[in-house]
């Protein structure tokens, strides 16, 4: 099988994605494999496994090729798919080198295998996504710097509010991205664990096997009477490869946190995951974690995705997306032009916070192993993953191909005749005429421009209390929404990091 | 392509399901095929659509193949899969009968088609998943039969409180079956609708397009002046098909309507889906219906699931599921019989809730058509129903299988020493001694029984206050577990309806 | 204590309305000494406690005055607020009348208690939101008969798709909402019951003192050797009240049946609720139910709402709030009129779809009464109620005064320029030119339209192709908008139920 | 109006906790004062208030008493309750001062002081909820410490997987509180800033009246010419405070940027809240980060809260929560000893996620302020913090006082008579029997002491392939549950920081 399988007919955000490639079933079982030859190199570091035995595991799960549609079908009996894999895995191995089949997964257990491969999908994820909010962020960056002075109007509650420029809009969205980019890098570069915890997360048949390989069992015959480290094990003796317990009661716990603390961190430079600080089958902080970054990001994106949205509207017409072979095209009406990139985004940015949700919640996972909290994660995580990788990759896309329409900004800012300034001109006329009467004045003229569609500054030019204190070309210019948009300017050059506003230049 | 390729690695409640099989890709490509090849036969049925045609395009419909990875990734251009699949399916037909490709979608639209097949999807699954909800039923109800008097602790919060049946119990978890059932059946029994609007909910493509097949255009040289019925159309001649929107002004609206009617009508008939009321492009009823009828189903069976795992827990013992080829085994622990058809049936209940939240919120959709709202359904409600129908396949293996353990059931309840029917002796002293003086001296006296780790039956003996007034036959009767279950047995046989209690027998 | 203490401080959307004032503290405390009332007035009838302590007991719980907080923060000892309202009912009963103080809660649970005060609420709550919900209705079936033909743009992925009717947008809205209503009365009708299962579910405290009742204790001396219905009870004597469990063993279990069949319908009489198959302490169908019909009422209800706010953007202006009091105003900004009743709906409809579902996951209870999982419903379901309650307030008085702006319809309809015309165009010119030819015309002549920023008609009219076969008059017919809004009219009818289309006239 | 009327009847968790007196109405109104307050000695501070109002408004801000109720009613025309709150506290100003009743509020927007509030409040919740997280962590500590190596079942599935010991339990339950701990404290200590924008994040009347209190308006006759700086602003004579944006042109941006800046670090210094980078009206970002911990550490307290249901339970009984004045009992069932903390804090955990969706969902906001989605956040971030705080407290409680059973924990690691350990005889048996030998022998001999309840070691001790390998005395180490806990005791070490496992001492 040489195609992922998963094809995203009704998930076009990540349809063809790097997110989509990353988190297939393929992608899924391919991490379970190295999971699996990780941990027997890393048992091989330690001693505990012969190294000709990791190698021809590690080659095995390599070359194997696994039925993905069987293995789930069989998963129906464990309630995982790793009992299967390892099946497979065994044999596969076993037909490359017989002697090192019973290697394959010693003394591990389902969840270690799973948990670990979710993170290392995880990591393959995350990484592109980042990319792509960085080139998101770049985008913006570009467009908010040429937009810094393109005044538009700001909304509120659907309706004009006061001035702004597109400019801060655009920056508005870029700290947005940048905040996303923070905190999935956070997660990249602390959270994604290895599992390594054994059947209950004691890690004892790690321990246990690790104590078999430096004193093999000899049997009853065997001189030693037997196994004897009922409480600790066997002796140190030179040769044991280091931190392997021993056999001496003193210092048992402190050999075998030596050997586990060891294994975790070869096992972990083996994936290239982090070293966790302590088994977290039950603590399910890595996946909580993941989730909430995903959730958080796809948020952030849907932000500028209804934002998008709102300004292409056929009404706003002041932003449009990139034109691309038939992109946003309609077969029936062939004058159409959707926002299909916003539109996808936000489908997204929709369904990733509620699927986190049901992975917070699983953080209530009962005893050392839930009974389907556990494998309630499993299909959410995967989603969030997807859809926000998808999302990533379509924002870039959007970002790069943004197009702003600065004259429908100002044909629109102009459409309510100045009312768009009428906060500021509240604000000047107050103290010229008294708070109370100035409100009355502004209010009534205001109400009478839109009554009448005039003008605000012709209403005013026929009140004498207002052409009383102020001039013609004063009204001008407070009627002049570009002369409104109070920080918007150096908001942008803020947020850009161009140099401090009031700085030494 | 002969493998749906969906493989439910993540999802093993629903990997090789009937649920998953109706859901995947190809599933969901096959319906929208369905959906075109109906519509072209609906037309045809009313005229508008050469009989030919409509023959044509369900021919090729049935055998086409197409790409579904491919279309997805098309899908991204236009925000829908369904562009795409009216090309493929109008080059197929084209090549079968060139002159029927014209008739490939005729007047009509992405959602039209998208979300008749989304309906179509779920007519599919929700039936199995309804039989299986049937089975469940059928199979807990037995059990319940059987277990009517098997007495058993009633726990809450965790504890021990007074003594109940297991059959009251199974009897509870199929009423909540039967309720799902309902719920499910009033879905499918009424709300699957097709969906018939056109680009904007009036249909007034189609219905132009009947206009033109009643009275074709002859354009200017034509005689008539070229088009004429602008605001109306043509008249209802002999031979036009019933309901053809005709010329005459004065019928025009009750002529269209007409004609809507009748193509709904038969576009429903063709389906083998429901008539709505209006088209409901943006009225979201048909869908969150099917998410909350789904979210309660997969809400009753996690009842189901987590009382199974409670009791099966190693120190309760009282149920078992059933045992089969290796299920519920582990690699590394021999002993291990886990609940894992509990598990997968609990990892679905946890999960279909918050997907169906995400759906119920896609009724905020703006306009005749969202950006993204809409978009966002599509893999939410797959989820939703591939989740729930494996849940319910899996919970009728499960309760088909069930087995209860009565003696850990009844060793249970005696292992509080009595203090299960402390609520019942609570009642039978007050009356004798005093409500205060009743209630003080069987707190201390079950305070004693725990802290000795005596039967309460012993320490009452040594209690004039008790030995004075009730004999030691009736203290053993007040002390049987079995004999304080209440209404238990009338309850399991009015919930089986098992005739009424109290009845003429 | 006069005022309810819950003030809807950040809920303006049920700040005052029937649904706070239904739900609050207080209101749930006077729900649950209504149960608590009820019950003992029910076993009165039933002859398991005298008339004239039920009669006190109603009194008292009438007239108790218990301070909420306190009985909050003492409800964290026992995890539920029923312990202390029963010490504190008691104590007021006692000083009314002391020998009925020991018939309060008589038998019962605090979840009995608890859960029936929960539908009490419910039915309190939904009886005036349902009719808020015809009161909406009715207000949105004058505007849509009003504006039947009044033609705006239909809008699709944000931008001008074809042709509609507000009309038919406004029948939608009135579609849901009746959707909504059928969904409240559903569950008013058939869903809200009582609960009555005792310790843990089933009813064996009510059974046994009913039992006592009918034959009172005697103890050791009074003959009978004490207590002897351990497994049976007493027998059905002259003069035993109807049903009350009996002594012979042979018709136990039909007699407690019977006992407990008149308890519960006698119980839900008292109240005004239904009766249920069997006791739902853990069988959560109620709460499920009642949390769903909520999610969809909410959500119908916002798509009104988002599409007012579409409508009454600046750029849009085609319909506008009532206009009361000062609402919708802003201090600063003098000219603004803000959707404050949409954004109040809105507000709503974005909570309760999550809210809702935290309630559907709360099926998964565990034992006969969940630690937990019970407990976390409580605030979910108020939550639910009082946020559709309030929007079915806001929705009511938004119907009523919403008014639509033809002119503003129209202007925007006109501002592309006859573009929103262009689908039907391609499908009259198809026969006339052919497909192909059609469809690349009218591509291009749309782009050259928007480059130009021309009319269609202008560059249609220059186009040989096109003013061959079609004459002046015809196209200006085509090109009308009015022209083109298919069924809307007809559809607005059928909806509205006024005559169907094509009917006896 | 004393009493904060919040009063927590359905929802224990938090009634009466330091939670809940910081999340009421009450406090939020005070939090809204005090913004107003802080806002205008921040402008006190550049010089665009006289000093002598800021005070008068500090004061009035500190006195006002505002009845809540009716400013939540009223808050309906305007759909946020500060447009009230100003009237109301420039009323009460201008009672004491009536000349600084026209600086109340100045240039400001309602979002400014009602974001600015719900960050106070965020912070004034956090503190002692952080502090809850250090109490119940370092109980946990303590906890662990004692019970480092006491046995007990390891449980996956419901079932006895391998031993592990309840220390390391503690110890896992510990680093999830740590976890959470430090994701409160990364909110605390960076993301809870200022809401300071003006009507749409400009700051313009901000600047306006910064500009007018620099140069005052003169009007027509005044000389200049009345207003002048309508691109730009007054000149920065002598005497103007640092920042104010003065007349040149050429200075403006710096000018204005260095005033918002000013403003923003003043009123952050005035509230204790940071300064954020942008003005935050619909970039969501500390109100998602505020959901994301809260979500994080109510799950977190959730997996503590279930492992004590579980191990509550009636058969395990292997830990008890602490007794205390009536805590837990039940007045039915004398017996009873519920585990009410972990219920509290369970069904928090249950709530606040799907809240915490909710509000990362509303990171969606359309425009400069969104109609609707902005407001929905309100009542969810609320809950989310005092659920979360409530969890927190009652956390702190349960971990102090919570008691561990050793006895029953060895009780019940003996009840499956030795299968516990079956791991370990697997491991140690493959070498000396064969893989396949070894595993079938030891899977008949678990499955026959089963069946025939006996102990493992009877039925292996008459196996002769057994004890042909194995002496009595190396069976018994190998068969006790204490000897195979693997790095349990290394890994609580580790968790608990006392030392490296291993190392020098």
């Amino acid at each position: 099988m040489t195609v992922d399988p998963d094809s995203g007919l009704l998930s076009p955000v990540r349809a063809g994605t790097p997110a989509e490639a990353s988190t297939g079933d393929e992608a899924w079982l391919r991490a379970m494999l190295d999971a699996e030859a990780a941990l027997a190199r890393a048992q091989a570091r330690l001693g505990t496994v012969p190294p000709e035995a990791a190698e021809a595991i590690t080659e095995a799960a390599g070359k194997a090729r696994i039925d993905v549609a069987e293995l789930a079908r069989g998963s129906r009996a464990t309630a995982n798919p790793v009992v299967g894999l390892v099946k497979a895995l065994t044999s596969a191995v076993g037909e490359l080198a017989p002697g090192a089949a019973e290697y394959v997964h010693r003394g591990s257990t389902s969840q270690d295998i799973f948990d670990t491969a979710m993170m290392l999908v995880a990591d393959r994820t995350l990484r592109p996504l980042a990319a792509d909010l960085d080139a998101t962020a770049e985008a913006l960056a570009g467009l908010a710097r040429v937009h810094r002075d393109t005044t538009m109007a700001g909304r509120t509650l659907t309706a004009h509010a006061v001035p702004t420029t597109f400019g801060l809009k655009v920056a508005g969205w870029r700290q947005l991205v940048l905040d996303a980019a923070v905190r999935i890098r956070r997660v990249l570069d602390g959270g994604l664990p290895v599992s390594l915890g054994g059947a209950a997360g004691t890690l004892a048949a790690y321990v246990e096997y690790a104590r078999l390989a430096d004193e093999p069992a000899t049997g009853r015959g065997g001189g030693g009477g037997g196994r004897g480290g009922g409480g600790g094990g066997g002796g140190g003796d030179a040769g044991t490869p280091a931190g392997v317990p021993g056999r001496s009661g003193a210092t048992r716990d402190a050999d075998v946190g030596d050997y586990v603390q060891q294994l975790t961190a070869a096992f972990a430079e083996e994936t290239g995951l982090a070293a966790p600080v302590l088994p977290w089958h039950s603590l399910r902080t890595p996946v909580a974690d993941l989730a909430g970054a995903l959730a958080f990001t796809a948020g952030a994106l849907g932000k500028l995705a209804v934002d998008v949205e709102t300004l292409s509207r056929t009404e706003l017409g002041e932003v449009a997306e990139p034109a691309a072979d038939g992109r946003g095209g309609s077969s029936a009406m062939p004058h159409k032009r959707n926002p299909v990139l916003a539109t996808l985004i936000r489908s997204a940015a929709l369904q990733v916070p509620v699927l986190a949700a049901g992975v917070t919640q699983a953080m209530l996972a009962e005893d050392e192993r839930s009974a389907g909290v556990w494998h309630a994660e499993w299909q959410l995580i995967r989603e969030c993953l997807r859809l926000t990788g998808g999302a990533a990759h379509t924002a870039a896309e959007l970002a790069r191909g943004l197009s702003a329409e600065p004259g429908r900004m100002r044909a629109n800012l102009a459409s309510t005749h100045g009312l768009i300034v009428s906060e500021r001109l509240s604000a000047v006329l107050a103290p010229l005429l008294g708070k109370a009467t100035a409100k009355e004045l502004l209010g009534e003229a205001s109400r009478r421009a839109v009554r009448e569609d005039r003008p605000l500054r012709d209403v005013l030019d026929e009140l004498p209390a207002v052409t009383d204190v102020l001039t013609p070309a004063a009204l001008d210019e407070l009627l002049d929404p570009a002369g409104y948009t109070g920080a918007a300017g150096a908001l942008v050059d803020r947020a850009l990091g161009g140099g401090e506003p009031g700085g030494s230049d």
